[in-house]
C-alpha cells in the first residue's frame, strides 16, 4: 500500500513550471505550496470542513502566490494546477513496483488526492500496469492521518491488516498507518530527513522503492502467487 | 475570549534563550520549534493520539534540535522547557487588557496549553488581575482548530455564543472560532500577515489589543457592568 504524493509522485516536480511563470521565486513557491497543501489538509480536517485535495490543492496555491507577492492570472493558477495532474515520479518508483509485481504482489495506493487527480497522474506516469488498486481519503471525508483512512484499507482490500504492508516517504503519514495498527516501510530517500517524535515510529526504513523486495519472505510470494 | 500563545504571550521570546544556548542558531531554532509544535497538536488530534501541550512542545524541541544537528543536554531541554513557563507579553497586551476591563468586560483565554502551563505563563506575566477564567482544550483532549475546543465555551461562561468575541493572532484559530460559530477578531500586528483560504475568514480585523475597546457598544458595557 503506497502513498502517492512526494512517495511515488514527485511534487516538487512542479518547481520548473512555477520558475518559468515566476522567474527566481519557482522554488519558494513550490516549498510554500507543498507546506500549505498539507497544513491546510490537517486543519480542515480538525475542523470539520473536509473540501477535497484538489480545492485544497488550489487554495494552498492561492496563498502561497499572495503571501510572495507574486500576481497571479487565472491562466497561470489553471496551469499550475493543471501540472498536478502530470507529475513526474522518482527513479526508483518504476524499477521499484516491477520488481514487487514479479513477486506477484497486489500494489495500491492510498492517497489524500482525489479518485480523478490519481487517476491522471497515475496514467500520465505510466503506472497503470503496476497499481491494481486506489484508495482516496475522499470515500471517508477525512484527511490523513485520520484513523478512519488508514482503517477502510482491510476491508477494501478483504485481506487482513497484517498482511498489508504501508509505505510512505512522508514520516508524519507512517505515524500515522502506525497508529492505525499498520506495518509501515518508511521511504528515506535523502537519508538525511529527521524522523518525526509522534509516537509510532516505522517498523522498516528502506532508502528506496526498490529496496523493498527485500522484505518479501519465500511465504508471502508463494501465497499471492 | 483570547488565544494565548502568539496572541498574549510572544512565543519568540524564548529566541534569545535559544541563542545564549546555540551560537548562531538561536532563531532557526526558535522557529522550526513553533512550527512543528502546532504541526503536532494538529497531527496527534487527527490521529486521535492526544497528548498534553507541555509533552507536545517537548517532543518537538527535542526533533527540531536533532533535526538541526544541535546536541541538547537534559539540562539545555529542561531550561528550554522552562522559558515557555515565563513568556514575555507584547507590548499591548496589557494596556489592551487594562481597557477591556475598564468597560467591565469578563476576559478568558482559550489555549492549547495545558492548564498549570497557562496559569504560570499568567502569573509570570502579572496578567492575574485581567483574566477571570482559563479554558484548556485538555478538558476535551484534542487540539485547535477542533470545534470541541471552541464549543465548550458558551456552557463553560454560561453565556450565548453570540456575547463571546474570540480573539487570536493565530489566522487559522481565528478560521477554526470562525467554523465553530464565533464573532473573531484577528490580531494581525505586523500588518503583513496573509489570511489563511481555511473558509472562516475573521469578522473584525484589529492591529492590537489596544483597538478592541472600540468595538464594545455601549449597550455590550452597561450589561456587563
Amino acid at each position: 500500500m503506497f502513498d502517492a504524493y512526494g512517495t511515488l509522485f514527485d511534487v516538487f516536480s512542479v518547481t520548473s513550471l512555477c520558475e518559468d511563470l515566476f522567474p527566481s521565486h519557482g522554488k519558494q513557491l513550490a516549498s510554500l505550496w507543498r507546506k500549505k497543501q498539507l497544513e491546510y489538509s490537517w486543519l480542515r480536517s480538525l475542523m470539520s470542513r473536509y473540501r477535497g485535495f484538489w480545492g485544497v490543492t488550489e487554495d494552498a496555491l492561492v496563498y502561497s502566490a499572495k503571501s510572495l507577492n507574486l500576481e497571479m492570472s487565472a491562466n497561470e493558477r489553471a496551469r499550475l494546477m493543471d501540472s498536478y495532474l502530470h507529475l513526474a515520479t522518482f527513479p526508483d518508483v518504476k524499477p521499484g513496483l516491477e520488481e514487487l509485481k514479479r513477486f506477484g504482489l497486489r500494489l495500491a495506493i492510498l492517497s489524500n488526492g482525489q479518485p480523478e487527480m490519481l487517476r491522471s497522474a497515475v496514467e500520465s506516469a505510466h503506472l497503470s500496469n503496476f497499481i491494481d488498486t486506489i484508495f482516496s481519503v475522499d470515500s471517508v471525508k477525512e484527511f490523513k492521518p485520520s484513523p478512519r483512512v488508514y482503517d477502510q484499507l482491510p476491508c477494501g482490500l478483504n485481506i487482513n491488516k497484517s498482511a498489508i504492508g504501508f509505505v510512505s516517504a512522508n514520516n508524519w503519514d507512517v505515524h500515522g498507518a502506525g497508529a492505525a495498527g499498520f506495518a509501515t516501510f518508511w521511504v528515506q530517500r535523502s537519508g538525511l530527513e529527521t524522523p518525526e517524535e509522534l509516537g509510532c515510529p516505522s517498523t522498516h526504513l528502506v532508502n528506496a522503492i526498490t529496496d523493498l523486495h527485500r522484505f518479501i519472505s519465500h511465504s508471502d510470494a508463494t501465497e499471492n502467487l
